[in-house]
């Protein structure tokens, strides 16, 4: 049993096209009106493909195709919001192999045990709401429903009222439930297996994450008749705290690596002292304790800083999420799945959070790495050879039908 | 002859009230609906005292008190925007003292010699659109009128549509006209008045100003797989340039300021490494060499930067006002008229720019500073003493009257 390669690609360019970008990305931030028409695309395939579909109400999108006896389901799926100029293939390639999987076991004519559910989550990237993984994270129980609908974008609009916007606000509850399996493609965001020439990598787990915000707060006053003996700019003290974040992998050492995404000035305006800076760190590390001992670097970091540079400061290590290790027995059928479909391939950790993540929570899972050219993802290069995307949705296609049982 | 002090700080109230802040400072940005509201009611107030009121392409506003003769006149007046979050001193002030004295004027039934002129500039600030200072700066000839027309806010905006949208774009030509003088009564916006317990500052001039814009780019990445040895972050390189802008008035010597106040990153969220920074960088000294060896250093540090941090990069110098010095009657004539308000005063450089600098260049030029309490300004604290203020406004009645002449 093979999936359909051409199919597939069509289905890919046809997606792409909502929320593509000039230079060939993908903007489609969650809940947007390109969120909206990707999500109908979507949900169109799948009733086209025989599958009974319901809406959660985080908007999440499951399509059913019921097995033989009336057991737990084997979901596979993904996310399908994008960064702000972004790429087509993070999130999007995930559910399209997903559905395509569910095509080719009706090509096939074939029938499983349990049944075989795509899944869409809502809000994956955390570019739009904050935090990152908001539906899948309602769903395994992990962030209050309640919390998710008062998540803010920046213009304040509130999550669950742009979810009730694009009329995606549904009405089943979304709580955990039994599954047999979760299984999410992914392409991998990192530079290993194009380094390595292989095809596919089975994830073993994703590394440990914590993400913070740091309000900075000095004196917003004019640039020109502003002493520099009496300054208090805040964006200094920033600058300082960006440096040191940088240097935090080099004191932990292993694979840590520690980011600053996101920096807001305020007034922003050329002849002004900066009064005030929100900015954001991400920590990632393969060691839980690692986490641990960068925020323990952090706090220091900022306090030093913060007094030598006569600013006050909030900081909020406001979400982290502990090492996750993916189900033994999924991560083994995959790895077989790989070996019988004669892709290169190669156990692997995630360094990107993914739904899978929260799903792990509830229910045996698994993940499937496919390359990433150069490494680079959240961009609008990003890209992944058609060649190992099949060999990726291949084994998509035997790992979930070898969990959900022939019939 | 004094002014009405009363008469003053009820004005200062009610056009205060326009576009302030819930803190009670003053977000009233260059063209903004709240702009034209504040525009709406000082001309009111202008035709009240008996003004003929002009507006010119570049919506200037004048208001004009006819003298005895038929000769140039003197020119009082200053800008009615404000930066965002900013004070309710800065700009406004000037105008309002520039009415009173004609208002003053009127209950004397003084007549003068030469016409006694109330000038409001379009777009001082450099908030909303850039360069600062653009109406004086057509007036004066340095910019183009097509140039500033084509100036754009962040939105896209063009300045020309938007001066259109609320209605001050006037059929006056905005050209070089025969002027007496032109005075400027403004906050110091620094801490020399305040500490030296004075409440007049003559003058001498503007300091030397440069402004920069900083395009770096780097590579957009995602925060987790992304290895540290990998990266290319725009972010990193700007926070190095933000460390070495502040030290490059250390180098230099003398009271140079160096701020860098606007930065903006791109995509600027929590997990992608930021691929495009955007900066300003605004030097300024007394000594125009000073600003000459400055933008050298920037130079230099720009380049050695993106080198060290793999980055790419623009830097574009695309503002620069030298020394401005004003004239020396002028000066004088400020210095008597603080004399005879018994007002406590020294001379005094600027280290902000203001519209005076481009009217330095058509005509006889001086400006009157008043204290701004802990040197702050550009912010919701602005605030001056009425009775500072009361001996400002008097030393520019007395200033205009003298230069304009008794009939």
């Amino acid at each position: 049993m093979r999936i359909n390669r051409q199919r597939l690609e069509e289905s890919m360019t046809a997606l792409g096209r909502i929320g593509e970008t000039p230079a060939g990305g993908l903007s489609r931030l969650a809940l947007t009106d390109e969120d909206r028409r990707g999500r109908d695309v979507l949900v169109e395939w799948m009733r086209a493909a025989g599958l009974t579909v319901t809406v959660d109400r985080m908007g999440n999108i499951f399509g059913q195709r019921d097995g033989s006896e009336s057991l737990p389901p084997v979901m596979m799926g993904s996310h399908a919001d994008s960064v702000p100029t972004g790429g087509k293939y993070d999130g999007q390639l995930g559910v399209l192999c997903a559905l395509e999987t569910v095509r080719s076991l009706n090509d096939h004519k074939t029938t499983t045990r349990h049944p075989v559910t795509v899944a869409i989550f809502t809000n994956e990237e955390g570019a739009r709401f904050q935090p990152a993984m908001i539906g899948s994270g309602v769903l395994a129980g992990k962030i209050a429903l309640e919390d998710a609908y008062n998540a803010r974008d920046r213009d304040g609009i509130r999550l669950g009222d742009a979810l009730e916007r694009i009329g995606y606000l549904g009405p089943e509850p979304c709580i955990p439930r039994p599954l047999r399996a979760y299984l999410e493609l992914h392409i991998e965001q990192g530079p290993i297996l194009e380094e390595q020439h292989l095809s596919v990598g089975v994830v073993e787990g994703i590394v440990a994450i914590s993400w913070s915000r740091l309000v900075l707060t000095g004196v917003q006053d004019h640039a020109g008749p502003t002493p520099m003996r009496i300054r208090k700019d805040a964006l200094v003290a920033a600058a300082d705290i960006v440096r040191g974040v940088r240097e935090i992998p080099r004191r932990i050492g292993g694979d840590m690596v520690a980011t600053v995404g996101r920096l807001d000035v305020t007034p922003n305006i050329p002849n002004a002292i900066p009064g005030r800076v929100v900015m954001s760190i991400d920590l990632r590390a393969p060691d839980e304790h690692h986490v641990t001992r960068a925020i323990g670097l952090l706090d220091r970091l900022v306090k030093d800083t913060a007094r030598a540079d006569g600013v006050t400061y909030e900081l909020d290590h406001y979400w982290r999420v502990p090492r996750t290790h993916f189900d033994l027995e999924v991560v083994d059928t995959i790895e077989q799945a790989a070996k019988e479909t004669a892709a290169g391939y190669r156990r692997i950790l995630s360094g990107a959070g993914h739904d899978a993540q929260y799903m792990a929570a509830i229910c045996p899972t698994g993940m499937i790495f496919v390359p990433s050219r150069n490494g680079r993802s959240h961009c609008e290069e990003e890209f992944t050879p058609m060649d190992d995307i099949e060999h990726g949705a291949n084994t998509l296609l035997l790992a979930a039908t070898r969990l959900a049982g022939a019939a």
